[in-house]
């Protein structure tokens, strides 16, 4: 059995090498035209510039961290000193690699991603089945190279530390990488924050003073911010969502693992703690096929699409590719728990039926239960946040009264759309521990253990197919950029019209990766915080670590405090947007002042503006407001925890968690609306009669009129909301896990 | 100690006879000119005729909800079929008596108020010393009422089910009296969702064809829905409020006599259950003396004041009323404390000294920290809301972008304001439970009986001000209305003047009564929390009903579950608002297109506009829109109690509340921030540079300026945060504790 920890290492191996494999496809194809090359090596310099001071603060900031978490754990904590010591050089360890991982896979997967850009909008001259294939592998390097180190980082430490030692050295090993998991998160958490506060920095600077002050279209060359614009898109989305989903699927496979250790503390069975590195693996393998599908030959040409709108049609392709993911992920978890998680009867050797099927069964019916959960997030947020439904539509017809009332009805939309999903989440969650107790494998207090790894399978199916879905997230700043090079590099309407449409169906799936993303996280929620109580087990010994009481007062003043968190770290998040985006469209203002000779009435006499200047600006501006909201992130957690204790700390992170599932899906849902009612009547599909109310055979409001002016407020309101303090809220609650793992000992030695 | 009874039910009569002597004091003042009286007699009518319908609406509801309780707990529970019918007539006799009394304190209230307007308009000529003493004690008959009428119901009803009987009668009664909580609760949110959608749907029908479309000044006679406007500020903010308030009393009366069950029990002094009762009759005197405090003596007139603005006189006097009412009610609740919560030994008779003090001091220094929590949120709101401090000029600063800052400002603040009252919260929880577990009175599990009873105190010394503090509410609308009808009665700038300076020091008061209102709710929250677990206790004799387990899945389900249907709650109650605003704006539109004369250029040709027709459209839309999020708000809690159990109701009721609380502070003091935005930036305090740029040397943009319209627009979204939704939160959150009192027995019975 041991030997399995081979597979996800050599799985890992093989994903790098399809990453490069798919980095090599997406170089050798051509750079287009010398105007697009011009734009596409602004931005590149722009990310990169942006990227590396980036990653120069966040690694300062961890290396700090680093040396704060070894001599807490080092100085305090039980046991001998040995065993101190020995924690806490593992932990710091476990940390910097964790960290690296994260930062790594982020650094490489945005190089390709601002390289695919260009190659997207060249082969869209060709065709859109080359250019969907060129955009969606680009993405695709970033996804892969994500999970695939995720898993070796997890595996590799684990190994190290002793996973295939004696009993007492595995038992020991999984609680020993939390730090790679808290390395991960803490590295997130600045990303995601910079990245989100960067482009949304830039993307109101330029829609404020470009296009609603000087009157120009969107992604036109004489606006100064327009290069930072379309940086922002690929180090928020692409190097932020990476980072994010990173940590997810990283969180996720040590808080399996700290519950796996238990289990084979009764079985004997390894299986337990290596199931989600294995299931980990196939889900690569899955994603893999699920990818490689979508090739130009399957994709209907616009000519002979019988009218058949682009868009749809490569929508469509990538639906397909992610039911195949889906599918043989299902598949693969069952074989997985086949072969792992058979509940043996110690004394005859022979499988325990549980309920009258073998436990593999139940086990696998819980993985399956995840990635339904994962489909139906995927046609929730389409119906909220797409055109063709009520939601959008509701907010498009509100525009028709002015910004109060499209600002109104958005919010009573992003307050309403936080229903459905969680009782999707709610029901995933209740079936999958159902489905997990009927395996009779004992109870902590009044828990079941099988329920509980009923949800650990269910977190873990879910997140089979994450490197499909972050491929199909870095697919939509590619197009985004795809269609701002071939517009500023003047190529012809048809060209435009396929990445348009692929740019329309990037900002689709990238709200679908939001959902994706803090549907697994309310899944991993439960699990990360079973594992902590499993972890203050191991410590204390006594059962009653196992009830989180919010009838007692401190339970009850962490778990406020842990929703206050939420909202105040969310107002942080919306504030430094703020903060950065006013010297932005200070700087804006200046260049149109003090060089008229940007707007020239003719082209030909018409000078570029300073893009760098303005790019510098969102830089700078983006990495000084993202310290304050971490470190408030990562010091109340630890205020609550060395306070209150470990119980409080408990509570802290279930409401805090429970907040931000609430909250994210508020902003992000409620940005998107907002976002898509603005393109809903771009494209033209709102109809007003003379009595000013919404109608079919009226006439059409579209682009220049009031009612859009107002949707372009709605989406301005909504782009801190969906871009920087939603994504942001999926790191800090699964940085409030693994920084409640890592500091357990220290709570622990606290309050005793 | 029995006679203490008494005590409540005289001073609630007393108070009764005070509110009548206020009432006449009140209606023996002139009433003006003809043309103020046309304007009060048309408001006058229309609020009478819109409570009129509504009480109709909520009395058949509450009828109905009644007769299914009395069914459910008459059918189903324990013990013999005697018990159950007893506990079901009783429970639905005082569910009716709750509801009437809440009704008749809101309408009589109201009936006094919207008499008080014009009366104060009038005085308004003569002195801001007189016309500040008509509003307040106009405003003052609603406060007394609302708290006598709690105070008489509840002492009357637990005397009537055997307060006085024997022991096991005097144990039985405090359980028998939730439905009255229950009651109140339930027309309580009918009361404020429909009064807040009717003023809300009123204003953002005024505004935006009035002021933004036809270019018409606030308070216009030519704008069909003002008359709709005054009469919502009545209906809101007066009877909303007020029942709002009767509710919170009522709930933290029933709470805590439950609490003093156990306590009886062990000690065998009833001084336990009366405690509530006696301390709320101090804080009515207490609330007496700091009203007759403030007369045309003590207030500096404008003549006089050397050029100090009659708003700040005004209030300050309103702040001296409130100290003096702060610092008896301090007085009183030591001495509540050493009548009736001794701890004696029950053997010799001897008085216990607790940690070296007798008990009463402890519970009296926790109930003075329930004060001190009371004037911290006075501060605390007026920062987050006045025009003073940096919140408010901040979201001015936004204005100079554009609407879209404006928003994302406000917002951020928004989120932001919910960090310092929720550690004032905590702080108090905390606190207030230590001074209470140095009363070594045993615990239940892990929770300090002590401690209990010391948030209890917290709790009902907070509340003790509540006749004072609801008295300055209703002052918020009478001047409003008295602005109203002083402006379209055509009066002089002078008077106009101190009804304006009036009016904005209205908008504080409200504000303040908000973050009073959240405060007292989440203080008492903890304790209804604690009441439910003691009456599930009643019935199940085992102490792990004390534990509500986050870690058991059903509760964790049913916690995010809680803080969900907040989110829901808040879309249904802003969404509502837009839908009855639909209507009234294509009412006024309607009547400008056909009938011209409205807006004729010379004031002699006008004819008046349908008033009456607004103000029905206003009704017709309030009542109906209020019925569906009022049945989701009593039909989830009940759904998540059958098919989850008492834990998981438990849970949803715990983490609903925190969630209420920090979203009801998110949409109160957000609301209350955009509107002092419009009003900064109309006293003309925002001044720009030439570079676009604060700066207090800078150009006035006033009225009529873009950043004021954009600060409109801010105002106009705060206005459903902050008068509909965060308000129906505060109901809602004590809805969710009464319901889960008076259900307990069924959830129960189907969970044993």
């Amino acid at each position: 059995m041991n030997n399995y920890i081979w597979f996800p290492i050599v799985v890992g191996l093989l994903a790098i090498l399809f990453a490069a494999y798919l980095a090599r496809y997406v170089l050798s194809k051509d750079t287009g035209t010398p105007a697009m090359r011009k734009v596409a090596d602004a931005i590149y310099e722009g990310a990169i510039a942006f990227l590396n001071r980036q990653y120069r603060t966040i690694a300062v900031l961890a290396v700090a961290a680093a040396i704060v978490v070894a001599i807490v754990l080092g100085l305090i904590g039980q046991g001998t000193s040995a065993d101190k010591i020995s924690l806490s050089w593992h932990t710091a360890l476990a940390f910097l690699i964790g960290a690296f991982c994260s930062g790594v896979s982020g650094y490489i997967g945005m190089l390709v991603a601002v390289r695919s850009n260009i190659r997207t909008a060249s082969a869209a001259r060709r065709s859109l089945g080359e250019a969907l294939m060129v955009s969606l592998r680009g993405g695709a390097v970033s996804g892969f190279l994500v999970v695939a180190l995720s898993l070796l980082g997890v595996s590799l430490v684990f190994l190290t530390y002793g996973g295939l030692g004696g009993t007492a050295q595995i038992m020991a090993a999984p609680s020993l990488i939390v730090g790679f998991g808290f390395g991960a998160s803490f590295v997130a958490l600045f990303a995601q924050l910079g990245g989100g506060i960067y482009t949304k920095a830039a993307d109101v600077g330029a829609d404020l003073v470009g296009k609603i002050e000087a009157g120009i279209p969107e992604d036109d060359p004489r606006n100064p911010a327009v290069i930072a614009d379309l940086v922002g898109d690929n180090v928020g989305d692409c190097a932020g969502r990476g980072a994010d989903l990173f940590e997810s699927t990283t969180a996720e496979n040590i808080g399996t693992m700290i519950l796996g250790v238990a289990l084979f503390q009764v079985t004997g069975n390894i299986g337990w703690i290596l199931f989600p590195l294995v299931m980990g693996s196939f889900g690569l393998l899955a994603s893999a096929v699920g990818l490689l599908y979508i090739r130009p030959g399957v994709v209907t040409e616009p000519d002979q699409a019988n009218g058949r709108d682009p868009g749809s049609i490569a929508m469509s392709q990538l639906n397909i590719g992610y039911y195949i993911t889906c599918a043989l992920s299902a598949v693969g978890i069952f074989i997985g728990s086949y072969l792992l998680l058979n509940v043996t009867n110690l004394s005859t050797g022979q499988a325990i039926n549980s309920s009258g099927l073998p436990s593999w069964v139940w086990f696998g019916l819980a993985g399956c239960v995840g990635i339904l959960l994962s489909i139906a997030f995927l046609y929730i947020t389409q119906y909220y946040t797409a055109g063709s439904w009520r939601p959008v539509q509701e907010i498009a017809g509100a525009t028709i009264t002015g910004p109060a009332t499209t600002i109104i009805t958005g919010i009573s939309i992003a307050f309403e759309c936080v229903a459905v999903p969680v009782l999707a989440i709610c029901a995933a969650l209740g079936l999958s521990y159902f489905l997990g107790s009927r395996v009779e494998m004992g109870t902590h207090g009044i828990i079941s253990v099988g329920g509980i790894f009923g949800t650990a399978s269910a977190t873990v199916g879910m997140l089979m197919s994450c490197a499909y879905v972050l491929a199909m997230d870095t697919f939509g700043p590619i197009t985004d950029n795809a269609g701002g090079i071939t517009e500023m590099g003047g190529e012809s309407g048809a060209v435009r019209d396929i990445t348009d449409a692929l740019d329309g169906v990037g900002n689709t799936t990238k709200a679908l990766t939001k959902g994706y993303g803090i549907g697994s996280a309310a899944l991993a929620a439960f699990l990360l915080f079973s594992a902590y109580l499993d972890v203050l087990y191991q410590y204390k010994h006594n059962v009653s670590v196992y009830s989180v009481d919010l009838a007692n007062i401190t339970v009850f003043i962490a778990a406020l405090i842990g929703i206050t968190l939420i909202f105040f770290f969310s107002s942080l998040a919306i504030r430094a947007v703020g903060t950065a985006a006013k010297a932005m469209i200070s700087e804006v203002r200046r260049q149109f002042k003090e060089n008229p000779k940007i707007m020239a009435e003719r082209p030909e006499d018409r000078v570029d503006p300073d893009y760098r200047r303005c790019v510098d600006i969102s830089t700078q501006g983006a990495l000084r407001a993202m310290i304050f909201p971490g470190l408030v992130a990562v010091v109340t957690p630890i205020l609550v925890g060395t306070i209150l204790g470990t119980q409080a700390a408990a509570a802290m992170l279930m409401v805090g968690t429970m907040g931000g599932i609430v909250l994210a899906l508020f902003l992000n849902n409620g940005g998107g609306a907002w976002d898509n009612a603005k393109k809903y009547i771009e494209a033209g599909n709102l109809r007003i009669n003379a009595e000013g109310e919404v109608d079919p055979n009226g006439a059409i409001h579209g682009k220049g009129s009031e009612e859009h002016k107002a949707s372009v407020v709605g989406d301005t309101v909504g782009d801190p909301f969906k871009d920087t303090a939603g994504p942001s809220l999926h790191v800090l609650i699964k940085l409030l896990s693994t920084i409640t793992l890592v500091l357990a000992p220290l709570y622990i030695f606290l309050h005793p």
